[in-house]
Order: C-alpha cells, then structure tokens, then sequence
C-alpha cells in the first residue's frame, strides 16, 4: 500500500467502524436485496407490470418525501424509501421500454455491477485494483480483436460523449504535443469533420478542449444519414484553403504599400494573428512576399474525422472505408464513433451488407469509442475508447507525405497525452511493472470499475453469445 | 417517452427478451448477492481477514483466468469467478484498509448503490429518470445550504476531477461566452491560479481544455502547506503585468526604429500575437506608441483561482476568506476544491479553528467541488459541483469595477456552457417543465444516477449522523 501520514490512518479507522454491526448490515441489505429483485427485477421485467408509475413532479416530490433533514430514520422507513424509489422509476430493464439508447436487463452485467459497488475500488493502480487493472487489460485488448486489431491501447470512459473527447484530446496532442503545456493559442487553428448527422458530443466535446464549435466541421449526409465521402473531402480543402484575408491583389503592390506584417526582430518568436488565425509562428522572421503568401494560405488545419457507426437518429453507418481512404491521403486521425447504435464492431465477421453498411469495420481507424452499456445492455456507464498502432501500416503513407506526425503509435500516447506523474499515487519504484497502473493514462483521478459486467456477461455468454445478440438485433432492425 | 422510430423498438425487444426466464434470473442474483455479503462485506469488513490476498500480476493472470472465449460458461463456473474477484480484489471497506481517498463501507450508501444498479437509468430528463431528476436536485439543494448557500446550481459529475474541469470551463464561459463558439484561439492569454499543494486534476484540467498547464500559476504554499495569499496577489499582478517583449527602451526610439506593429488597414480585425499572447483585438487598428505600450503590458487575463480545502497529501486547508479578498479585488472566479479531504464543508458549524482551518467555509466562492465518495464513504463515483449564485453579493465590487462580467449568475450557466439543445432528447414542447431536463447541464450524455446512495445515507442517518462522523474523522486527525 501506498505510504500515508498517520492523519488519514486515524481518519480511515473511524469511518470504517462507522458502518457498524455486522448482522445489522446483513440484515439491511438483505432486505433491500429481496426489494430489488422482487420491484425492479421481477416486476419490473414483467411485461404485466407498468414501465413506470407516471406522476407530475409536483405529485412526486410530494410522495418521495425528498428532503434531507437532521435527524435519522429508522430501518423500516428507509426500507419504504427503497420501495418508492423502486415504484416510481422508470424499469428500464422492462419489455415495453422503448429508448434509443439502452435497455434491457442482463442478469450477469447486473451481478457483476452488484460485486463492483460492493468491493467499490477505485481504477488507478494495480495495488489498489489489481484483479480490475488486469481485467480491463483483457477486456479491452478482446474488444480490439474484434475490431480487427492485434494491437493498441484503450480505457474506459464515463461514458461514450467522454471517449469522443478523449479521441479529439489524443489526436490534436499526437499532432502537436506542445498543446498539452502550451495550451491551444500557440497552434494552427484547427478542424475537425464530422457529418451532420454525428452525436452532439462533438460539438460538446470541441466546445469543452477549448476548440470552439466552429472547429467542426459539417460534412453532407445522404438521404440514409450516411456521410458523403466526398464532401468530406471537398470540405477538407476548403478548410485547408481558408483565407482569413484576400490577398489576391497582393502581388500587384509595391513593397511600401503592403500592409506592415513584415516584422524584423532577432529574438523572441514572433507570430501573427489575423482574423483569430495564426499566420506564422517560430522564430524571429521577415517575411518576404512569397512567405507572407504562403502563410497567409495556410487557413486551417484539419486533424480529425469524426465518422459514426451508428448514428443517434437514424442508425446510419458511415461508409469507413472510403472516409479511411480520405484520411489517409491527408494524414488525418480517424476515430469511429459507435456509442450509439455501434454493435457492428462486435458483428464484423458478418459479410459486407452495401446497402445498411451495417458491418463496415473500422479496421483502419485510429481510434473507436464503444458503448457496451448501449446495445448490449451491459449498464451504465461502460464506455471503452480504443487506440490501434497504426505504425506500421500508416508507414507507407507517412514515407510519401515525408514527415513522421502522421505515425499513430500508440504507445504510451494515453498517458503521455493525459498523464501528469503525479508521485503520490504513481510512483516509479514499485515492486511490480508500473505499467499496471492505468491511472496516468485518463484525465480522471477516482475511475469507477467499468469492467468486470462486461467480462462477466461476455463469460457466461461467450463472443457467439454477444454476437448473436448484436445479430439479432440487427437483424429485427432491417 | 419520446418517440422512436420503430427500428430501435424490435431491436429492444430482442435484446429483453434475451435476459431469460425471470426464475433462472433470480437464481442467479440470489447465489452472487449471497456471495457478496459473504465474501465482499462480512469477510471483507472483518479485522480478523485479510485487506486483500496479494498475488504479483503473472500469477494473479493465472488464477484468474480472465482470457474471454468464444463459448459461454456455466452458472457453477460464473459463480467461482464471481468468488475469485472477491478473493483476489482489495476490501476497501476493511478496517485496515488505509487510502488515502476513501475508505470504509456505509451499508446504506452500498443500498442505494444496488438498487441504482438494477434500475439503470440515465440522468438525462425527467421522463426517464423522475426520481432521480429531482432527488438530485434536492440534494444539490442541500449540499449547498450545508456550504452556506441559500441559491445557486450545482451537477454531479464522474469525479472531482471533471468537477475541478466543470469550474474551470465555467469560470472562462462566464468570462468570455464566444469561446463555446470560437474557441481559445480568439481569447487574451488566460492564468488561473491554485496553490503547489493543489492536487493534479488542475493541470489536467488545463491541458484537456486546451489552456495548457502553462496557463496554471503555482502560489506558494507555507509549510502546512496552505497558499499564501500575499503570493497570490503576486503572482496575479506579475500574470497581468507580464511583457513578452521588453518595450522598456521605446520610448527613446524615433518612429521609424520601432518594430511594425503599427498596422494600418481598415477591415478585417487585427490582431497581434506576440511570444504567442494576444496583444491587442477588435476593429483595425493604427497602433500609436501609448497604444503600443498598453497592449503590450496587458499579460495574460487572471480568470480564476483555485483554492483546496483539503489537499491530497497533507489534508491542508487554503485561507479562502484572505483569498477571496484577493478574488473580490480582482474580480476572479474563486473555486474550492473540496474533494480530496474536504469534509469541512459540512462541518461548518464548528467554530473557526486558525490552527488548522479545518472549517472554513467556502461561503465567498463561486463553485465547490465536494466529493462524497471519499470522507463520506459515498462509493465511487459520488462527486458535486456546487455553484453559487453571486450575483446579489458581488453587486458592490463589480459596480465599483464598473463592469459586469464578474457577475456570476448561475442563473443557466451550466446549460448554456455546456447546452447543445440536442432535439432529439431535450424537446421544447413537452408536457412537463423542461427545467428538469437536466441533461444538457452536462458535456456528457449518458449519465449515471450519483445521487441515490447519498440522498439513501443521509435520510437514515440524518444530517446531524454525517456531521458527527466528519467531525470524528477530523478530530481523530488532529
Ligand atoms: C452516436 C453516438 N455517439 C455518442 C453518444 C454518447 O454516448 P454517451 O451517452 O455514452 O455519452 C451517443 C449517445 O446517444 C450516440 O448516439
Ligand atoms: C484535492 C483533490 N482534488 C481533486 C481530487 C480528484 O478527485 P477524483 O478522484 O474524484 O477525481 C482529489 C483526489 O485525490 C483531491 O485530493
């Protein structure tokens, strides 16, 4: 165990002994138990029963009761409690609910969430989690296989809104690094693509990284909500081409009466800003006419497409090899979004379906976000972003375009993007391979185990179990 | 419930369908939740068993034999790896389990956390989680009375971490709201603020929001490891005073001898960045020297400061009244960051201590992050962002700085920092207030139910139980 001051010892030892006796915790929870499975797991799965017991919030504030007052209650009232929780909640694990973006219940996901809010560990390190450290290791290295992955890196996330950013995080730092110290006002303007069709999350996201929502942008869908490779790359050059200001006359004027945007100094850097676009950075310059040209035409710089498999609304897949095929002539980061309808990914070995592209697989993407809690019900939150190495197959592509900030290798992008070593909890001189200690690699500190549902169920059912899930389900969908 | 198109209904079908016969599915609860109060909360909690039975990785691999196969497995086997998890995991409800982030088992807490997990709902609006729309409401409601706020908004968040990030991105929205749209890119150079002791969610934080760690000030901290608020003040001053380029010699030199940043053109918007800060913004611009010599000296633009109340490793507590002395003079967003130790928040009754500052109360700030999950023994993940309303309090200073973006009006900060008014979720026309949809206060989507198990704790405990034990945990620490 880590090292701590006396203080929090003593602090520890009085909460623990807080939770009381042992038969009295039994009891309780017992009692809750039969609750649970009789309320919410054999009623609420009844198709007999109601999905929810409707009230007006006025009513329903009435009869939960929900202030927090000084004084206790006693075992039988909170025991009510329970029940009404329970009665008016929506049973989200019944036949007649209908949401689009999880349901079901799963009986292994649920004992396996049941074991993790009663070991309730936290995700950083393999001291404190090691079953969990590892687990998440397996889990997310078979969630790559079926991408059609042999290796990479990957975490789970609260959610699949989160993976996107980490996506968009991870891109823009294995691009410019110095982003994460230097923050985003010492770099190109930036663009993202996505269609319009995407999940909001992406203009969340590029809101949140400080991007701006007009970092995004909006590439055509067609009439089945599919993006249009094409238009993605017409936008690509436009975003490329984007010229603050027009300096088509520019050639034409004398050296005197060109704007005074030559700047001759020796030292510090010098940069220019016009229209909120980074014209030129580095160190000290003049600019002659051909260079002001130059940079004044470099308008932004496109890092990103954001393509979805599985859109919110429609359910439309984004054709992945065409948009693959556009990234890779412009040396773009690819993230696959399937956290909404995404169940392809698990049905890869299913032959290519033109029409619904149901099972285009993101095999040459760089990263995919995945949400297990969504279609296969593993309960929320259980999110996975997944990275691929793409050193070697990008290599060719790389060597032509003659730089090497198009290599996406993974290792060790996730923690030297998000990491900060902060030596009270990482320290480098444990007795085990610090590697396990998968805390540095997310932007958190506290991380939910996100797991073991997922390995639970994808245990008790097997891959064929899941994949035959996922079919059917899509198969209902045509 | 919202309308669906009839695809995403059969695929739900199919899937609930799948749980299997209701008797099989109780069987199954039945045998892992007696495992559970077996092996992970009588033995787990027992002085008599181990904290945890430590294996090293490559064995531990082993014995649990955590590859996923292709066939699924029997109950038999789904129950002895339900055990192994148990057996090999640490108990952090041990009373020798010492962390120093939490610890320690509350069976209520562990109560609501069971029936959130067979429930499963998300928090984004009230049709499908009513319950728990407004019992986190009130909750929040709560937190912030204990914190000596009588209104103001607040959120849960997946951890203390993205609550510290929640602040930060709040604090720059309220500051400058085109950033949503626009990005860092068109701001001034930004500095917030925060102790060394602070803990590292900051500078991730910083990072992830594309202000870079750069963009964080470290104040000294005295040897209790508490800011220095004469430090702060210092560092603020040297933040805005800040020259990228030394222009001391200028005034000495004759017109033609200065640098061009003299630029005359009368549209677009010009702007100059100089050592990458912004120097001046707006409409064109003829620089003349006394504009020159503001522009230059206008440094980064101090935003916020984040004081700690409870740092990670000594368990400090910042002066927040002397800090917020400092905030209020410069018109800075204060944020405490409760959530490492800060149970001192609902201690707030007791007197104030100078010694140890244990009670000081964050009444001054503009948000608190405050996590339940640690001192409170919540279970992860149970973590609040409390904002206050201030605009009534901070009425004085900002007329006397005669300006109004130091107002905090939480008044929908949140939503419209964080909104995207996705249609497809949160509808204008529904037959309820669509205030409760509190779904777009967040940058996730999907959102679990963090609420329950605290709102379960508190109503058996009562708010005089949780004070007590708070108050225990801190005098056993002094
Ligand atoms: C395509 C898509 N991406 C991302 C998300 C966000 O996932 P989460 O709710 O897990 O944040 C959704 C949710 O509906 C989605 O449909
Ligand atoms: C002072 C402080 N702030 C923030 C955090 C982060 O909280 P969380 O682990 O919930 O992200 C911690 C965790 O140790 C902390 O000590």
């Amino acid at each position: 165990m880590t090292a701590l001051p006396q203080i929090l010892m003593a602090a520890s030892e009085a909460l623990s002994s807080h939770a009381g006796d042992p038969v009295a915790v039994e009891a309780l929870l017992q009692a809750v138990f039969g609750i649970v499975v009789d309320e919410a797991i054999q009623k609420g799965t009844s198709a007999s029963e109601k999905v929810c017991e409707w009230k007006e919030p006025e009513e329903l504030k009435k009869l939960l009761d929900l202030e927090l007052r000084s004084q206790g209650e006693s075992q039988e009232q909170i025991l009510d409690r329970c029940r009404a929780v329970i009665r008016y909640s929506v049973k989200t694990g019944h036949p007649r609910f209908f949401n689009q973006l999880f349901s079901g219940l799963d009986p292994h996901a649920l004992a396996g969430r049941i074991i993790t809010e009663s070991l309730n560990t936290s995700q950083y390190t393999y001291e404190i989690a090691p079953v969990f450290v590892l687990m998440e290791e397996e889990v997310l290295r078979k969630l790559r296989v079926l991408v059609g992955w042999s290796s990479g890196d990957g975490i789970f996330c609260p959610g699949g809104s989160i993976s996107n950013m980490y996506a968009v995080n991870l891109a823009r730092y294995q691009r410019y690094p110095d982003c994460k110290q230097r923050g985003l006002r010492t770099l190109p303007p930036l663009a993202l693509f996505t269609s319009k069709e995407c999940h909001y999350s992406i203009q969340k996201g590029a809101a949140f990284l400080g991007l701006g929502t007009d970092s995004v942008r909006v590439v055509k869908a067609d009439d089945r909500g599919r993006m249009v490779p094409e238009d993605l790359e017409r936008q690509i050059s436009m975003a490329e081409a984007e010229r603050p200001w027009d300096i088509s006359g520019i050639e034409d004027m004398e050296q005197e009466q060109l704007p005074s945007f030559a700047w001759t100094v020796s030292t510090p850097p010098v940069a220019f800003l016009v229209h909120g676009y980074l014209l030129g950075a580095g160190a000290a310059i003049h600019l002659s006419l051909p260079d002001v040209k130059g940079t004044f035409g470099s308008g932004a710089v496109p890092f990103l497409v954001s393509a979805t498999s599985g859109t919110t609304v429609l359910g439309a897949f984004d054709p992945l090899e065409a948009i693959a095929d556009v990234c890779q002539r412009h040396g773009l980061w690819l993230h696959v979004d399937g956290s909404g309808k995404g169940g392809g990914a698990l049905g890869g070995e299913l032959e290519e379906e033109p029409l619904t592209c149901l099972c285009s697989t993101p095999s040459r993407a760089d990263s995919v976000a995945w949400n297990p809690h969504k279609l296969l019900a593993a309960g929320l939150q259980c999110s996975a972003l997944l990275l691929q190495d793409t050193s070697t197959w990008k290599k060719a592509s790389v060597e032509r375009v003659g730089s090497d900030i198009l290599l996406t290798l993974t290792q060790n992008l996730l923690k030297r993007c998000h990491g900060s070593q902060a030596s009270y909890l990482f320290q480098q001189d444990k007795f085990y391979d610090v590697e396990l200690d998968t805390g540095d690699k997310v932007v958190q500190c506290g991380r939910r185990v996100d797991c073991l549902k997922l390995w639970l169920m994808w245990k008790a059912q097997g891959s064929q179990g899941l994949e035959r899930r996922i079919d059917q389900a899509f198969a209902l969908a045509r």
